[in-house]
């Protein structure tokens, strides 16, 4: 299989060196050939090559069986105004390759607890898979200005389609079937025409497609609440590109432990991109401090998702619970206590 | 003064009652004479008139010195897509009075942080006041459907006027200043364009009016993680319609007393309009056991910023600290224990 590895910023170098070795050991522990491949992003391809995300680097990604990530930007690039910027490298790459599902779980680690924001009895045995609509919305609807009242108006538009709804609310009904059995889908229906939309085309694949599952909707402002008072009352999530831009990343403070946190960009079919969800944390760029898991968790959802190595990913899994229960901690987790580096944590799940 | 009651649906006509003896109480015991008249909104207005927000309640709510308002909505008229629904009484009676910022206050309670789905650690000493814009953005911008690639695609516009950044940032700003002297603005600025106006407009006007306040912008996604994660960080938070719908939302719950929080819609002149930011919880409605004192510190609020009223509005806050303190709870925050009713709750602090 090919494999494209994008570190990108900041700790990304570090970490997919980790998961680079892990995939090595993957390879010789079950027989397996992984072609693996270094390609630019973000911040070092701006520097490098004038653009977020060269041709060569979507070429490569296109014809590969999967994508890892690392992490794009860091304070180098940050001004939002600025033209050419990191995250348009992530935006470009979604679109271009069609990854309109981003999948992100959120589940707790018992042993973990004690460092999340939340109460123990109220996070403990969160597990939550949310679907994200990645492509569409207000992400790459129109936009632009113009006069009104004789001054100048800025607009973004968040705009869905039919087909755009309907896929994504099938992988969601999907995986729903594999986990306890339901789908809460989130929305401004109240409020907003598109979410409207939104409500009745997934309120017809379900009935249509999916009546064997659980189906509910909530508003996005209730939906805030909900993750916060009574996080395991959800199996699937579904929503678009913004509410779930919003809402992964207030679910992802639950577990404490966002060094943990993968993800996976999917779209119908072609290769997927796989990511842990924390950023380039520039603050301890090439310390060798950074935790390893959440890319190594990354690269466990690329061999089920792209490769259907479902053994393998399991493999990976299991090594991080189990490093984990045998009490090893990278700096992030370890709340004051003794911490291990990257490396090291690396090779304990190796 | 002019003071309008709308007291809406489900509890909301219960609290409302409370909070009419509380401001009849607070008439008698400083000297002053409140004009007190009730209109209708919301589900009941529809019942009764086929629309959410009769022109006669508009009317005479522009010519009061201030609105106070209790809840509106219910099953009975819940269907997002009916042409009729209270939540537009709500929309209208904002936009047409000028309401273009809704103040929420955020502070944790001591003696009921045990009730916060959060660490009691995390969010002890949390005091944030939300400004987010309300006659803006994407509640108010164009919305349609047109064709595309064959196929039928519903937008709804993002849009903001400097004009209508720069009133709220200033709002916040001057609100600082009497706080502890930060603000921070929320928006998405590395992807939508309207964020970008969003931020520079801020950043103009904190610059050059505000220069003595601290100031930063935090990205939405972001926001959603550092309310919980160090919410006692935020002084003054001022952002848009939708980012402001579901951060404040979030933030409620910080404070694990949904039932003890207010809030203010107002412009730049004219009345205000003030209520509790819980919904018409029509499962408990009419059992006589909904907490009056959201509804009374809206009251608080009322009277501060409608009437000048500061020693009046602060009796009664002082009023609701102590009976909390005391140890009086409604059965929302008793927690399984020994609970009063509304009506001895409002006779508390009376
Ligand atoms: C970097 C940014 C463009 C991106 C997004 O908003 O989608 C990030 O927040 C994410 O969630 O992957
Ligand atoms: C009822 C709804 C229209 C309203 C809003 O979204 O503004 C509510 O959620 C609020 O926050 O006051």
């Amino acid at each position: 299989a090919k494999i494209v590895l994008l570190p990108g910023d900041g700790i990304g170098p570090e970490i997919v060196a980790v998961a680079e070795k892990c995939l090595g050991a993957v390879a010789d522990q079950f027989g397996h050939q992984f072609h693996l491949q270094s390609a630019l992003i973000g911040g070092i391809a701006i520097d490098q090559t004038g653009t977020a995300l060269p041709d060569e680097t979507l070429e490569v990604c296109k014809a590969a069986d999967a994508v890892l990530l690392g992490a794009v930007g860091g304070p180098k690039w940050d001004d939002p105004t600025a033209s050419v910027r990191p995250e348009q490298g992530l935006l470009k790459i979604r679109k271009e390759m069609g990854l309109y599902a981003n999948l992100r779980p959120i589940r707790t680690y018992e042993s973990l607890l004690d460092a999340s924001p939340l109460k123990n009895e109220i996070v403990r045995g969160t597990d939550i898979l949310f679907f994200r609509e990645l492509t569409g919305g207000i992400y790459f609807g129109n936009s632009g200005q113009r006069e009104e009242n004789g001054e100048e108006l800025v607009f973004n538009e968040m705009a869905y389609r039919p087909s755009e709804i309907e896929r994504i609310v099938r992988l969601a009904g999907e995986a729903a079937r594999k986990r306890r059995e339901k789908v809460t889908s989130v929305d401004k229906a109240n409020v907003l025409e598109v979410s409207r939309l939104w409500r009745r085309v997934a309120a017809s694949v379900m009935k249509e497609e999916f009546s064997d599952v659980e189906y509910d909707v909530v508003l996005v402002d209730a939906m805030a609440m909900h993750l916060l008072s009574r996080p395991r009352d959800f199996d699937v999530v579904v929503t678009g590109n913004l509410f779930g831009d919003i809402l992964t990343d207030e679910a992802s403070m639950l577990t404490g432990s966002l060094g943990l946190l993968p993800s996976a960009s999917i779209g119908s079919d072609g290769p997927g991109l796989y990511e842990p969800i924390h950023g380039s944390a520039p603050d301890i760029a090439g310390k060798g401090i950074a935790n390893p898991l959440a890319t190594l968790l990354a690269v466990a959802m690329l061999l089920r998702h792209s490769l259907a190595l479902e053994t393998e990913a399991t493999a990976i899994e299991n090594a991080v619970d189990g490093v984990l229960e045998a009490g090893h901690r990278t700096a992030d987790l370890a709340r004051g206590g003794p911490s291990i580096g990257t490396q090291e944590m690396g090779q304990l799940v190796i």
